[in-house]
């Protein structure tokens, strides 16, 4: 089994730290490899990266389409493109944010959501309302830490998302976190021990139920909604997407 | 006060007719202009559609931003790209589907949607979820024409339209009709005479709702979730977007 | 075009307050005017006044239908009246309630609203529920004002909304505030200036929807749950609505 | 104790129909008396009804409050003037249709509405949405049969309830039906024989919930939401309001 | 008439005080009696807890079932095994929580609720979403008392208690609060007094209830969902069980 | 990693069906085993059933607990005894119920439920409420078939649910069918080849929701609601739990 990790983002360094998190929990017989698009966004931070980051998405899973991959990985926290890329193949694609929520919600009855910065709160936000997963979220809480800060070697991030997951903890009523950037995949561990609750991190998550999925034999529904989109005619620079 | 039009397929029938509707029913001080992008897709009926056009929408709203733009319509059912291109520019930006929703809630209880494919009738229903009108539509309806059937001169497309209204006039226990695509805007009139129920359109509506932001100065907030996007990098044939 | 702007309330200053920023707003080809019942309460700060005040709407729509009105606006921020005002005629009523939330949603992904008395959050919570933005709303504040309070000289009205304003802007991340009182509306400018953020005010965001379903001929649908009022029998005072 | 049922509309016959079945339900030491405004429509089969109507009952309110009533009943299907009459008295205040909502819920899992013509199905839903028990509710079914056709001799309007009662039994999947109008009260029995399931009738439920309310001393509360109305000045007709 | 209250726990105190609350605001006509079962928990302060109480609360309806009882309570805040004891019996079946809910929404727009354990507010949140109170509760709160400390002799719980009421009062915006215990049914007016707000409890609001259905000949529906249980064999030692 | 199937139910061939088909998926590192409790129903087709088995549930959780079990699954569709099964032990536990409807959601927007009995499509349908995929779910449907019937070796069952399958592709407008019943777990292939859409079955998706959560070190939280039961004695034939 072969599982893709598309790092909508192009920052090398958070591809590889992605890749690395999904390694380390993939099972015995799973094949993962992590790739970003060659053009878009260094970060995602607001709804304007996230719409640009979805072509590079959709890219690599055309790409992946020639390559016999099993499932796909959207590996930011928006999801972004997750049905249109569901669209494009029979292989299950897990986003990493409704990874995260599907696990929160297995081993507490509540949870919250640390982010990084407070303008994508919403994102979340409407990303819980669609799954179903309102209810069962306190608080979506942003650390302000900008997304490539996650990158930088000092521990000034981790210390801000630790400090905001003990609030979370304190003053919530939650019995789990869920990390809410793709960036802060490395990062579970050290949370969790600080925190003292379980950290639920949405690359890890994904990888679990992708090759869930694919174990199960169970691929994108084709009848209906998410059927392969209809052969059509693509102009200007899109003219490579005509059927 | 100048309101562009966005037309995010890239037929230009459908982008002259969506500008002669809008020209039809904007005030006298208004001026109208439609557009649509040089690249992306001929018809939007898949979420891959709507994802790849979101591109054309916001180079789109960028070029507007230069040509002092009062106000951006998206006129596509799905709104694509809708909540990015308000981070883009502090001028209004409207989708059709939700300036529809909008109006039909005012004249009526209840209304159905009558769109084009079955397959996109969950975008409509994402939608409806999200903005807060879902108990207000009885049922999301399609007439299953593709949208390009839409440009063609002959009256079949029409006919089913119609047809499909009146199955909604007559069995959902609704008082209006929502048209689910923007190639419909030519059609409102002889749909209305045809089925006896207040037709509500999208692109019309749009307009009216984009003069209304105007003559009252409100622009899209840049206090929080909808400020302009934090400048980055932007890598590969989007490098043009790095700030 | 003659839009029709009935002030619930008996208090003539609060009428010429709406009426003269109602003109302000409306379009060249559009005549305004305001009235308000002659009997009715001079303030409407409960259920209680809200229901005698629906008399007086009623009685204005039923006058406004001798005098060729081409839209009513309900200015009261609990829209008292309402479906049954849209039952008795087909011209399209609006309240100034639902005018301001659907224009909020249109700026902001969250707003708040900030009333007067804290006894009238419930109709505005009340509201929010059945029009489907209690999702879009964050808080409902009071500034703990009497309405009349609005019609004296004094700014000690005026300085408490900018306060609450300001709170709502500092703790409860929106990005859009809602007026929510009819007696409002002369303060919209300052009070936007003082605060920093779009300030949607109910009374212009009316006359600008009026304006909108006129120019589209769109009116209030007689098939179905807003049909003309059965004819029957009233008796006693109520004998003159008999048919 | 002393319990006030207040028909909303003007038929004397309806009142005296009414005014037995809760008779025949009330306990041994409770009084029941019912009342029905000097001035209002006949019957209320619409919202312009229901806002007259609810004139009608603030004003049996007000006199009841001179009598030493210990709780007051809205016996029209619509609870109109529900929210105002909690204002006007520390006695408890029940409508029909919640209270025929709240006792559905306590013996089946879901229900069925069946009320007298289409047009009021609405009215029925919105109270559904308010109350919190839209997803207990089935289906809202209409006999289409004019209120007034229930003062009738003829067992045509009970033929055409009972019909469409075994539709809802054999069609919607339901424990228990909810009778959608006040005029129903007599025809509680037949229908339930007729039908084969627990039918539940508002009046009769409204009648207990007051005894319930009463005998524990509950009383509406007047902190907050439904405290008393600020006193004020009404105007013209309506200055004998004033405070 | 004869209602039967199940007290889930073992603790003979605390039925009998159940049994007396109940008995003080029984009607004329009514018999109550308090019972509990012989094996079970001491107190219900966890799902587990409420796992096995439902075992005993069957096992009492069993029994009720051989004894002419009218109308069954279950007097533990969660309802445990109502649905099931439903199945049981045609006789109305009553949880307190699900009965202070329905009271207090009667005489209030929103409530908060007061009760033992923060660790079981989580049930308390779960019946609001089920049954469809979740708008009308503005906060479940816990005094952090554990149940059987309401059986000592010291007021110390008591004063915790009201100490809760008073900031529900005070913080929450509630004209009424639910006591979220039916340990609490012997504590009603003192807390009354001192918080000054209706205070709706379980136990009393259940007797009303049952009397209410049981007068008005309404039991529980055996059409559907709540059915008798299909005979079949139990096995082991719960082979008693078996058809 | 050793996962326990716990069926509710004492049918031990549906026992060793259950075990059967986890085995089938299980990964190459994963021991399975199945068991079933002494003492229950022989099938669970009623909310009384489901309470009895309950107590099995948990003692079996219990004496997991003594054999190093890393994750057990709940193999009814009703998830009978959930959160009272994760308080007892850290190890996750996951219902067949929700398993399902989670990898539903992933591979379609919408799905149908395809159940034994009529009777207990409302337990489908709380579960479906309170887990937050009541939207997500068109059509919760019966094939009308006992528990036990499809134990017996006649293709009838089959035919009946493959049957239901067809009319839910063909009517409901979904791209995924969920099965309702742990017995059905042997009959997915079969069904799946004569329907022609995902099937997803709730046993195999457990196994892989249960090595999902035990691979990333994630056990249910210990912080707040889900914590171990507070010690406490218990009377009776429940002495043994006592602490």
């Amino acid at each position: 089994m072969h599982i893709r990790l598309i790092n909508p983002n192009t920052t090398a360094s958070m591809t590889a730290k992605i890749g690395e998190a999904a390694a380390r929990v993939a099972a015995a017989g799973t094949q993962t490899s992590a790739c970003n698009p060659l053009a878009g966004p260094v970060s995602i931070e607001s709804h304007f990266d996230e719409a640009i980051s979805a072509i590079g998405v959709l890219e690599e899973i055309r790409r992946g389409e020639t390559e016999n991959i099993d499932a796909y990985i959207i590996a930011c926290f928006g999801d972004p493109g997750l049905l249109a890329a569901r669209e494009l193949s029979p292989a299950p694609v897990i986003g990493i944010a409704e990874a995260a929520f599907h696990l929160a919600t297995l081993i507490s009855t509540r949870f919250s959501i640390v982010t990084t910065l407070g303008r994508t709160c919403i994102i979340a936000e409407h990303l819980l309302q669609s799954y179903g997963f309102a209810h069962h979220c306190r608080r979506v809480r942003a650390a302000e830490i900008p997304v490539l800060d996650l990158e930088d070697d000092g521990a000034c991030a981790l210390d801000r998302i630790i400090e905001e997951c003990r609030r979370a903890r304190d003053e919530d009523g939650v019995g789990a976190i869920v990390l809410g950037c793709g960036g802060m995949a490395d990062l579970t561990a050290q949370i969790r021990d600080a925190v003292g609750l379980p950290i639920v991190e949405g690359v890890t998550a994904a990888v679990k139920l992708a090759e869930s999925l694919v174990s199960l034999g169970l691929q994108t529904s084709k009848h209906g909604d998410l059927a392969f989109p209809r052969p059509k005619q693509f102009t200007g620079h899109f003219d490579y997407l005509s059927a």
